[in-house]
């Protein structure tokens, strides 16, 4: 076991996550090439655009990089960490200290995506050499803290280097999005940092405080709570004033994708009940399916692009839930169905023109089974990039090997990086363009597609295709 | 984006499909060889039997290769191109003026397996050396228009020049099957084209028409349609006829591998009120599984091989359906149970001799946990080639993959290509011819076969055994 | 066909199973030399305790290698032969004439796990030179059969000459564990062998004999049966029986993954009525989600690991099952559902501390979507070994794909080679090695991982994890 307590250089494989053949990463080598300094565009994503408006230097590497990731606490937690000793949920913890467990547990992510994007930020980012241990765990702490003192590692200087070209926020219905307002009228700030509408709250009578948030947004938008039309106004408006703010698209992360059209009488009916509480849990998923459609009908109305990311169950371990809130590492997923649950809302705006729906899955078997066919045949469904434990390499070969046969390049999403690690995002976004590269490559190297048609397509689907399908 | 719009060059890697790798390639190219200029043995399939039988001039390209192709027309759809306007479901339109939208928008077919028959159409059956374009629209068109018109591309010219050992259709139960009477009965025509026995919509009493269609099946077979016996006799002498044109198989496209075995008085009870429209849409299913297990029974008395596809939803969008009919794009995979449905089946039947079952499934994940171990143990059950969205390369080599390990090499059922795409014909055997090429030869260069065995497994699952699975 | 009858020699690739691609295959050669000559830990398992206890030879081939192997006569079966001909389920059967069957039909074999297995049994452990087929089926027989009748080829000399560090096998609770205390009581045996705990019958009312089986137990340990906390006591005394004799783990095979935890009060009663056979099978399952739970408390009370292997469907066939009883071939996978099934049990027990719950899938489907998130975060679930149908190469390579980015290899369970076949035990650990090898040098290979951290994994997921994941 010698080598696991001892330092090892940190190096980045200029050809890393290529195809091994060699004559296949010859030719991935050269698609990289035409996309590897492209900007970056980020429609979907969770770094707080506070982050950006304030521009104040980043607190320490623990508060940056540790504890906020829940795909790193979770496996520290996995092998033996208690969530508090890494700062999770907010626990009072010493950032050095709660540094060191990482460290000396960093074997532990060897061939996870988390350690190739850890290893992109250390290397890339800040020009660390030495890979993290128990002996390296301090001076790392120190190289780390030393740079995010300095000016070039604020948040503007860092969304200038990295390119980024366009930067999508994650945003509460009722935010009033005043980051979002200050970098508009900052002068100084060039960069399109945009807001995203995600109402799951607000529409499933299930969520834990639905009563109380459907009571807030009625009284935020002055009217009674009990009135279904006043509701679906009240929506409509919040989903306005986001797009004010600058926003492309509403998201919805909801348990799975049933959706269902109700007539208006009994959707109305449902809400109040759902207002006091009474609904069971059947009828409460009958009311958030129906609420699907009627954000579907919105999308339509406003322009706004919708994504859908089921099949998830939140919250797995209640313990872990009260203790460090939602995020800290234990929703799972569950099995998810797209074709018979989206035909409600399908049937009445799937050939809407400029409808866009973007479907995103943890359950890798909808790829080529519910899917690609959606998308290979209705223009307002688009394919959404690997999602949450599926973006790494070897799962973003399985999906372009999914879908592609039945749907080619053209119905993608783009790449999504979907998350709060804003000095990940680089790394994330090259990592999605190495595979891309390399699953072009092995087309061409098989001789189904030419290499000069692989060229535009790598281009198309890293610049174009996110711009289009996200209306940028 | 140069390139999109510029004519490239359309030639076929010789080597396309086999695996990059040089040593593998240097295997899989020798075991192609042994295959590649095999006769093709189709034993399912949708070619008229009537196009052979009046062996009349294709009457242009898009009548032939774009309109009636769902796999085609569904991509273009999703790119925003109206169905109408490329002829589908009997749409007027000018052949020209389809065929332009379609060369236009061939970028968008990258990486699928349409793009790689097309190729294959055009370059080999056609020796055109450009591929698609809105430059080349017009040429290819003429080009393709003169080579229609030369006896040369008639029907039965092609049928000879694609070495057709056997060519299956799809039938329905009341067909006369003229167009098959009259190849029999021609001296002239040599080759051997026999019907399939498709039921589905007389044995599910939830199909659209089931009530008109067990009346229309009783009265050609002058009976009582109130009759349950008599419906059962109807359906048997109905295969008689169908047998002794030549059928081998019956196959059955259900929405659900659903299997169930009533006794007769209920059965009876349940069929009398089906055919008054009376049953809930759980009796329906419970008649129709019911009638599977009775059509077990009948390919056990007559032979005739059993084929099951199940799992897809069709017609997902009804305005589409009911402007372009059925097979129009829009029928989209759900998740495929086999295990369980298919028991009460087995169980009746699933070890007597000489009983043919092959199972197909677009729901992958059906191929390892189920599929496989069940032709791995009855004697009856053979693992179905990959069908539809799956019939693709990578898809093949995913299957191969996921049931070799489990059945071997001999519980499958050969290669099907369940197309009335007619020239592209050789185009999906070939492909498949080089994907087993391919898998074997990763075997051979890992050691887990050897070059002789795999040379005589492509020989064996390319030629013998579609046929002594279909009894051919 | 030639060469399907004739002998060929039957000599073992030193690379199998190693990628093809060169680059990748040296470093996978190098990773694969470090763990190719440790010791052999066989944490569950099948191989019965008397063989090593008695330490009689072995009576033939066919009793030794065929008859009790289900993969092999459910190939065989398949293929049309009659279980009863190789001697299935103690039918009496020639051994040289069943032999034979199984020679003749060697082709069918190939690709898969069992072709590698005997083979690797074939030539590794007998020296044998040329493959089963008609014309050797004799000569192999005898060479077969004079070899295991020589002291080399008793079972405590083929254990040392395996390097079997410890056994597991697998015991009815009931059971005296003789065979156990007889070794552990012999001067002469330095092996470690031991029982593991597999009460299925005993805690699913739904089970055939669960009545007699639930008396049996009350009456071994003096307990009236009608008594639920007396119940639970005989199994935590039969438990503590188990562990006295060395087991370390307790083994559950069950239908699904449900667990439920119900109040005492309803426990016992839906006990009582289970005894008396009057549960429905909505019941049974509440109650053997119950009693999994009660298992993983009395986990946390002995210190027994937890193994679950769920989602079979046991004895697909009637009519075998009533032949040739159980394990005769016809057990089916069906898809398996584990993040809502699991919850309960986990809600209580997944975060206590040194609680092992280990969890094996046939539906590989669960790998990626559920079983690598969970193990992901919870510190007492670790990721099962790919078993029975997915316990081949490229099933094994799927499953490390699938886990390994999200959960890394520090939370797999080692491998396990669930076999009763002793002599295919090498055979097995070399393939999941040799696996193990090939796909960290792919990682090496793509820059993923360092060659030094790739040699430090295979040692630890080999050697290292079996042990400390079972307790041993």
């Amino acid at each position: 076991m010698r080598g696991a307590m001892a330092p090892t250089a940190l190096t980045l494989d200029p050809d890393r996550l290529l195809p091994a053949d060699p004559g296949t990463r010859e030719i991935a080598r050269e698609l990289f090439a035409q996309v590897e300094h492209l900007p970056i565009v980020s429609p979907h994503g969770h770094v707080p655009a506070e982050w950006l408006a304030d521009d104040e230097p980043f607190a320490d590497p623990t508060n940056l990089l540790l504890s906020p990731d829940h795909y790193v606490t979770r496996l520290l937690h996995a092998s033996g960490v208690d969530l508090a000793a890494v700062g999770v949920g907010g626990s009072d913890v010493d950032a050095r200290a709660a540094w060191r467990v990482f460290c000396e547990r960093w074997p532990v992510f060897a061939g996870t995506a988390s350690a190739g994007w850890l290893e992109h930020v250390f290397a890339e980012v800040f020009g660390i050499a030495e890979a993290p241990s128990a002996g390296t765990a301090d001076a790392l702490f120190d190289a780390l803290s030393a740079a995010l003192a300095t000016d070039a590692f604020r948040p503007r200087a860092l969304f200038d280097r990295f390119r980024i070209a366009a930067l999508a926020t994650t945003d509460d219905p009722l935010d009033a999005l005043d980051g979002h307002r200050r970098l508009a009228e900052d002068p100084s700030f060039h960069g399109r940092v945009l807001p995203t509408f995600r109402p799951d709250r607000y529409l499933d009578p299930a969520a834990p405080a639905f009563t109380d948030d459907v009571a807030r947004l009625a009284d935020a938008q002055g009217r009674p709570v009990d009135d279904f039309r006043g509701y679906l106004e009240s929506l409509a408006e919040r989903r306005a004033h986001f797009i004010a703010r600058g926003a492309v698209s509403a998201d919805h992360g909801v348990p799975d994708a049933y959706t269902t059209a109700l007539d208006e009488v009994d959707a109305a009916s449902l809400y109040r009940r759902a207002v006091r509480g009474e609904l069971s849990s059947a009828e409460a998923r009958e009311l958030r399916g129906h609420m699907l459609v009627e954000m579907a009908r919105m999308s339509i109305d406003d322009g706004l692009v919708m994504t859908l990311h089921p099949g998830v169950l939140r919250g797995h371990n209640t313990a872990t839930h009260e203790t460090f809130g939602p995020d800290s590492g234990h929703d799972i997923p569950v099995a998810a169905e797209f074709t018979r649950n989206l035909r409600p809302l399908l049937e009445r705006f799937g050939l809407v023109k400029d409808f866009h729906l973007v479907l995103f899955t943890i359950d890798e078997t909808a790829y080529s089974r519910e899917i690609a066919p959606l998308a290979g045949f209705y223009p307002s469904v688009f394919i959404g990039a690997p999602w949450w434990f599926l973006d790494a390499p070897d799962a973003i070969g399985r999906f372009r090997s999914a879908v592609t046969e039945t749907a080619g390049f053209s119905r993608g999403s783009g790449f999504i990086d979907d998350t709060r690690a804003f000095l990940s995002i680089p790394a994330r976004h090259d990592v999605a363009r190495r595979c891309d590269a390399g699953f072009l490559a092995r087309y061409v190297a098989e001789g189904r597609i030419t290499r000069e048609r692989a060229r535009e397509i790598i281009v198309d689907i890293t610049d174009r295709q996110p711009r289009e399908v996200f209306k940028l």
